[in-house]
């Protein structure tokens, strides 16, 4: 349909997959992008946020296993492995290995990649702008709760 | 800094809350709203995707929770009840007891919600716009591992 709006392809594209559904695979799709080692990393080979000594900006770059754990602090080497690998299954991510002594292994995203980073960017955005009101809120709720008991 | 412009206070809040930081609680925020339970029941009831009988549309409504629990294929009621209790306590969804007999709750987006809706909207319908792609992407991925293996 050569003359479908974008609406149109839209349309159905979400009428093909339905992740209300159990049953359905962007279900498990969206069980595994929502997930902050997937948001952090993609964030991360996005190039978002203030980086030491680094003009701002949002220039997508590729970065070692090294470089990625340091910039995502406390995640394991363990979890950060099987994110990537799983981002590279998915095709968001590629891994470059150069024959370097010791070799020198790259990862970077990639246009699918970069267009889920566009979206997650987003979720990491949101908590770090609302984290006061949502703070704010749980102290209210947790004295109410309180109250309640009293 | 009333002339302060949005970026400004925007660059405030991020130079603040940091979620690349293992011990920032925007890190803890980001983890509990990656979530696709989160994600499902804010599109819900924010009234995102095709419901039958209704004209599309993306208009939010009150919803009871056996409503909520059809309209989220698989989700169990223990894992809706956490979902919906956390998401009051953060301050995204307000819970409404009316004295009918027997009693009718309803829950509805806040404000804050119906904001963290629309960033979570784009994950949905990222995971079920790109749903072909990823899957072409892991049958090459898999096709490639096991020609390595041979």
């Amino acid at each position: 349909m050569p003359t479908s709006t974008a609406s149109q392809r839209r349309a159905v594209a979400k009428a093909e997959y339905d992740a209300f559904l159990v049953a359905c695979p962007s279900r498990q799709l969206l069980e595994r992008i929502s997930d902050k080692w997937v948001a952090l990393v993609l964030a991360a080979l996005g190039g978002d946020g203030p980086r030491p000594g680094a003009a701002s900006g949002d220039e997508p770059r590729p970065m070692r296993f090294s470089e990625l754990s340091r910039r995502i602090s406390g995640v394991s080497q363990k979890m950060l492995t099987q994110t990537l690998r799983s981002l590279e299954r998915d095709g968001m991510v590629t891994r470059t290995v150069t024959p370097t002594v010791p070799v020198t292994v790259t990862y970077e995203l990639t246009g699918l990649g970069r267009s889920l980073q566009g979206v997650m960017r987003g979720i990491k955005e949101w908590a770090e702008g609302h984290m006061e009101e949502v703070l704010t809120h749980r102290d209210d709720y947790d004295h109410r709760q309180s109250d309640a008991a009293d």
